[in-house]
């Protein structure tokens, strides 16, 4: 007996699970599984991975049974729907769809439509009442068919659908009626017949034998084959094929189409919330063409299909365990769903979703922080909002969808390029448009907000926006837009491009004029959730903060200590740099002690503040790391105000700012190299140190600091630094007669010190991988001048991200994990953590956790990012 | 019976063996070796390491035997020189010095004298009729006896010495009379019982023992432990104790001293060289308080020594296969050897020894390129030097980087303009400034030496001045020029323009005034002596070269190619940097494709004089590498020419040097970096390249290109080049009709490209490790700037050497051989070599042979330097 190449789905006759997505491809095992949890799916049939690896084995042969296989799950779909390939009565019509085990750019792409031919058209315009519909499916059909199956280049199609408008004076396709599609299939035609030799296929059977071929065969195309060895995809047997009914929700006021959500996708509420059209296709509700109703008005129009959709929505979200997005059609009164997915949402409903879905028994806390937050989702939460939203009513200028929430402040511009152009120049803008198409993305990034005229809550502009968090007002068809004068009227008030608005994209509103931003304050959802978060995180979150202030701020978020406390910050400050600046221009090493000593007292009340702010918590804090020229002023107004405040000549101010000039400051005389030729900088910062957490003992308040080394690139460096550390530690015991425990440390950010860490860590009680420099370092980019190169490499794909905001796990992420390894082999117990941005970028932060180490460290605002990120990673691995 | 624990050596009874290392430790098994071959060493004996380590485990007991083994051994001394410990007749002093297996800093130091008290020194008085030299070695036995083997600081007894110079009101020690030293040696006895509680130990057996003891208990101090820590030597069973004969050339007029070599060590002719004493010790000869005899005068006054010193030298140098350095002592007619020793030498005469030996058959070819000449040698053949570098001592200004080796005088200008004017003028001149830039290649190519303030040994003056094997010293930052006032100053000292100086590149030394030069004269032995080294080299060698006289220059230096032609100096050449400096300004892709397109003939023109010199042999020529701004004038004067010169607004010249200004350069838009952002200067310099092979190929000239992209850090970006290359080649060739084979390459110089070689490796046909700009961001040191620190770290041994003249192999060898070996996992066909400065230094050379690399590369003159590193680091392999 031939191999079970054909796996039927739908009406009933599911053959394949959604385990089997080998060999029935991504695609397949899905559409299986939705007909196996009872989703009405238009019926189709999957052929295996297996047959096409014959295929392609083969000689592009058939294996023995395909054919009659095919066959029957042909007669299955006919079956269930009562229509016949190739019948003009009641015609079938299918898509064919390829769909490996991985996503696969490069393989072919949908045949839609499959089985029109000269009689079945007039058939389906007969059934349907519509001829254009029916020669609008027929034309589109050929095209596919030509360009995908014949590779017969769709341009020429598009050519003479050009040349058709021309000629009928139309700009528009949907102004082409019946007559014109019908001659315009006459000319694709004879196009197809004119590249191929052949006449167009009238065979259903033949044309859907041939799409087939063109999957398997898609599967080995140079691109298909470029695009595995690039991402090394191997182990794949072939590609599935995926035959499936075409529905139409087009066939009459007994048809119909829509998209809805489990649960409110903005708030999180747990009601069915969507919109339909009649009559009407899928692409009709996403082109926002038509304006939809709320699904809530299905019920007078479709009461069964609607109450079908109910009934599903809790069988699917416990199936899934998550909120759906589901797309549907009703074929004359049938309900059919397309597609049922995770659905997108704000962060606010995500948070909510998950504290519900746990609450309703839906899912567990473990999967609700694995699953229904993403570490987006709380950036979004701390978005701003208007401080006052009534005070601003009068000023409404519009009120439009509220498809993303949050609130926005911007210039009006009308174009994408404008936006991402004013934005690089430093400006606030606003992108207003008819509606957004994916060429608009760079402008909408660059945007504070969206405003669109047309669409509804899925259109492009409200989907990608709220994926981004992103405020956005959509379809406010009050706004009328003339590009052409770069303004948009409401009622006779004109907006011209440069003026300033204000969205709300929570409500809907337009406000003319610039409101006032607050932030977001947490819900009781954000805390009921992130101390779930913290059930399943094995490793620490810290967060890098200077000041008492940013310090509270981030144990409010949860961060568990401080991994970076830069103190140079703490040499700006007032008079303080008058300090700063005699200690430079001191020329012996006395001079130098005596400008220190004044700082001393400064520096040690910044560590008490810190110290008393995170009581009980640890605190690393780094030794001043910058070239001593950041703290001499960079102009000639500067050096004069510099040499009249310390009466020293001008001319000394001058020499000092020639001397210490740097080629490369980041490459220069900075970190502790400061600290080995200056060891009296060190030691003061020390004592500091060691001074403000005895007093801090004193008074009852628990400081543990860790004070770590910055730049450290040779074990010598730090054993250097060291014992000016222990020596001067030793001194102030000694005088004060107590003592505290406290840890010497380095940051790993030179790619020497990742590369001998080994040596380092038989030495250093902690490393703290500074991923910013060791990014510059390991590249050899410099994150000040980057941006010239930069955006073209990743424009260009030369580089996947910018790996200042994501960890290059590939380079950076080879030295930090050998860091982290060599040390703890020559030390078991190195503390190790990061202190660079990355400590804060989720796909970072779980990388951190792979490697092992004990803590992320990262701005206050994404302590929470962190602490969901660690715990995902957690739950994510084996 | 209990072990052997005691080795005799000398006087024909000798029990060791050189092979004997681990027992007797390296002076014990060098002791035995001497005594062996015949010479007449002073007797003694040796105890071995294993006795050592009894008595550190069994609590300080000596082993069972070794008492008696002792006492047997100081009878074959006794009896070898007829001579008694402790008898005042005859009495015999000793010497007790510890030896392990490895050279170890932090065990005991030498006894001398041991043997002396208040009876033994009076008659030693006696029978050399000298009481001072008697109480003289007492003083120093009680003195050395106490510090190192009681613990007795040497202070005290250098105290007690001052204060009796004061109250006899002298200033030198040899200005103490006998009686003074008596009273001395009673202070000293004093000092040594008011410290240690008993009187000092008369009895000098004890005194043998208690010394013994202290070698052995020196093995465990915790200096000597903290040394092998560090150096990580383990495996050694203790020290061992050498106890020897002390030997007298002061007793009187049939005694004497000296030092000879069996060779000149000035000129390597073969001849006894060296000078004598008589009735002194070997310290007279070093003071140089007397005048020592040439040692031919021997022959008059100790005839028979003198005969069996010339006898000796051709066994010693058949023996040791070297010429050696001797040193002697007479006691009493009889000759005693302390010590022979490979010779050092000067260059000159280090080749002739080599090939005059090898020429004797008093060694191989291969033992002569091992052992007899060092790099160092020929660096000192291929410059210039000083006539006498002693004498010039008090009148050195400064030290700054030995950045180019070779001597230099001149007077003092201070502008590459100046510079060219004097020189034409028919000047010698020196080149002074604070840092150079290419814009001053014309005035640094006039002067005979550059000296810079500011900048490391890969400073743009030091690698300029090194390819061109001119003397440079760099970044002697005790030099404070004035170009206002023509001048610089040294603490104090003004030197001004036109005044002459002096500079040792090989030392770093600014001198005051004209010394006297001794010119470079290559000799026959250089070319035989070269030739026998390719002989045992297994690694190219090739040369770093931007023109045409340079290459020709490396080739008569033996280079077998061009590993880095930089090709940004034929930017700067003439009226090239108007067409570049109009590519910059240039705002469309049009008008840059048009001003490079007035470079191509320049550039091919370049290539064909590159590829003729270099005919048949491969040629590495790097992209265009340094960021554009270095093509743009540097200050205010310079821009209003540019603008004069070009026709176009000052305000545009400005804006674009603004615009190209960075913040780190070395980090920056450079590099391949370029090429990817100005894709059409990558393709302009393919086709000079392809284009120049062709038209050399219808010459008859045979080019052979390797194409190298600079600063990669990513695969991504070598393919986009890659593509670029090929692509422009296939043109040429299609235009021309007629191909040849080329190469496309990349340098290894960002750590992340030495991360990812596997990846890189897959692409690229070669890699050239440019260890200068990979050291630097393997450490994070600009080359620039580093002169602020690196000084300090040498001296602090932070960094054993500067990592930029000796390859760091902890850190960025680590990079370079990860590099090599993932590269040739994914590619066996990877040719790998090196293009940094350290692929003309002696040990980095050795690593990269030890890597597997194919060749070195370095500017010309280094070439033999590396020819010779090379076959040495494959003759020392196992």
């Amino acid at each position: 007996m031939p191999a079970k190449y054909v796996y039927r789905f739908g009406h009933g006759a599911t053959e394949g699970r959604k385990e089997m997505k080998a060999l029935l491809g991504g695609k397949g095992a899905n559409l299986a599984e939705m007909s196996n949890i009872g989703l009405p799916v238009p019926p189709g049939f999957t052929i295996t991975t297996e047959a096409c690896q014959h295929y392609i084995r083969q000689s592009h042969a058939w294996p023995e049974g395909l054919r009659e296989q095919v066959q029957t799950g042909l007669e299955h779909v006919e079956q269930a729907l009562g229509r016949t390939l190739g019948d003009p009565d009641r015609p079938l019509l299918v898509s064919v769809r390829s769909g490996a085990a991985q996503s696969m750019p490069g393989m072919m792409d949908t045949v839609l439509n499959l089985g029109l031919n000269d009689t079945v058209v007039e058939g389906l315009a007969r059934e349907t009442g519509n001829i254009r519909f029916a020669y609008d499916a027929y034309r589109r059909f050929i095209d596919m068919f030509s360009d995908v199956v014949m590779g017969v280049h769709h341009e020429y199609f598009e050519e003479a659908l050009d040349r058709m408008k021309k000629r009928k004076g139309v700009t528009e396709d949907l102004e082409l009626d019946a007559e014109d599609l019908k001659e315009l299939v006459a000319e694709f035609k004879a196009i197809y017949q004119s590249k191929i030799g052949d006449p167009f296929p009238t065979d259903p059977q033949l044309q859907l034998r041939l799409s087939i071929n063109a999957v398997f065969g898609s599967w080995d195309s140079a691109r298909a084959a470029k695009y595995r060895q690039i991402n090394r995809i191997t182990g794949l047997l072939g590609t599935a094929v995926n035959v499936q009914a075409m529905v139409y929700g087009n066939l009459g006021e007994t048809s119909g189409t829509g998209v809805c959500f489990t649960r409110n996708p903005s708030t999180g509420e747990h009601e069915l919330y969507g919109e339909y059209l009649v009559n009407a296709q899928g692409e009709d509700v996403v082109a926002g063409i038509r304006t939809p109703r709320p699904i809530i008005e299905m019920a007078n129009e479709f009461l069964e299909p609607y109450q079908q959709l109910l009934e599903m929505t809790t069988a699917l979200e416990k199936h899934y365990q998550d909120m759906q997005d589901i797309e549907f059609t009703i074929q004359e009164e049938t309900l059919y769903i397309l597609q049922t997915r995770s659905g997108k949402r704000t962060g606010r409903a995500a948070l909510r979703i998950a504290v519900d879905m746990v609450g309703e028994g839906l899912t567990s806390r473990e999967k609700a922080v694995k699953y229904l937050v993403e570490p987006r989702h709380l950036d979004q939460l701390l978005h701003p909002g208007f401080k006052d939203e009534a005070a601003y009513q009068d000023r409404v200028l519009a009120k439009g969808l509220p498809a993303s929430p949050g609130a926005a402040v911007g210039q009006v511009v009308f174009t994408a390029d404008d936006a991402e152009q004013w934005a690089r120049a430093g400006k606030q803008v606003m992108l207003v448009r008819t509606e957004t198409s994916p060429e608009d993305v760079g402008g909408m990034d660059a945007a504070e907000g969206i405003l669109t005229s047309r669409g509804g809550m899925t259109s492009h502009a409200a989907v990608v926006a709220r994926g981004w968090g992103k405020p956005c007002v959509a379809g406010c068809g009050a706004v009328v837009i003339d590009y052409a004068t770069r303004s948009f009227a409401v009622d006779g008030t004109t907006v011209t491009e440069g003026d300033w608005i204000s969205i709300n994209g929570s409500s809907g509103e337009v406000i003319i004029g610039q409101e006032e931003l607050v932030p977001v304050t947490m819900r009781e959802n954000f805390a009921t959730f992130m101390a779930w978060t913290d059930e399943f995180r094995p490793i620490g979150v810290r967060t890098n903060a200077d000041t008492p202030e940013d310090a509270t701020k981030a144990v409010e978020f949860g961060a568990e200590g401080i991994g970076l406390c830069r103190t140079e910050h703490m040499f700006f400050e007032g008079d303080r740099i008058q300090a700063v600046r005699e200690m430079i221009l001191a020329d012996s090493e006395a001079a130098r002690q005596s400008a220190l000593a004044k700082l001393l007292p400064f520096q040690k009340e910044d560590f008490k503040g810190i110290f008393t702010a995170m009581s009980g918590m640890p605190i690393t804090i780094r030794l001043l790391d910058p070239p001593l020229h950041e703290f001499l002023p960079h102009d000639a107004q500067g050096e004069q105000d510099m040499a009249d405040r310390m009466g020293v000549p001008l001319a000394d101010v001058q020499a000092k700012v020639a001397e210490l000039h740097e080629f490369n400051p980041m490459l220069g005389h900075r970190g502790c190299r400061l600290g080995v030729t200056y060891p009296e900088i060190t030691a003061m910062q020390a004592r500091a140190i060691i001074e403000a957490a005895l007093e801090c003992k004193s008074e009852g308040i628990d400081a543990v600091p860790e004070i770590m080394v910055p730049l450290i690139g040779t074990v010598n460096e730090f054993v250097n630094q060291k014992a000016i550390i222990h020596e001067t530690a030793d001194q102030v015991f000694a005088e004060k007669d107590d003592r505290i425990d406290y840890l010497v440390g380095t940051m790993i950010e030179v790619p020497r010190a990742a590369l001998t860490a080994d040596e380092v860590a038989r030495e250093a009680e902690f490393f703290s991988f500074g991923t910013n420099d060791l990014t510059q370092m390991c590249f050899g980019y410099s994150r000040d001048d980057a941006g010239k190169f930069l955006p073209d490499y990743v424009d260009h794909k030369i580089l996947r991200d910018d790996p200042f905001q994501v960890l290059d796990r590939q380079g950076v992420g080879q030295l930090v994990r050998m860091g982290t390894e060599l040390g703890r082999e020559s030390n078991p117990e190195l503390k190790v953590g990061i202190c660079g941005e990355h400590g804060g970028e989720p796909s970072s932060v779980a990388f951190c956790y792979q490697v092992g180490m004990d803590y992320v460290s990262c701005s206050p605002f994404r302590v929470p990012i962190a602490r969901l990120a660690a715990a995902q990673a957690h739950l994510a691995s084996p």
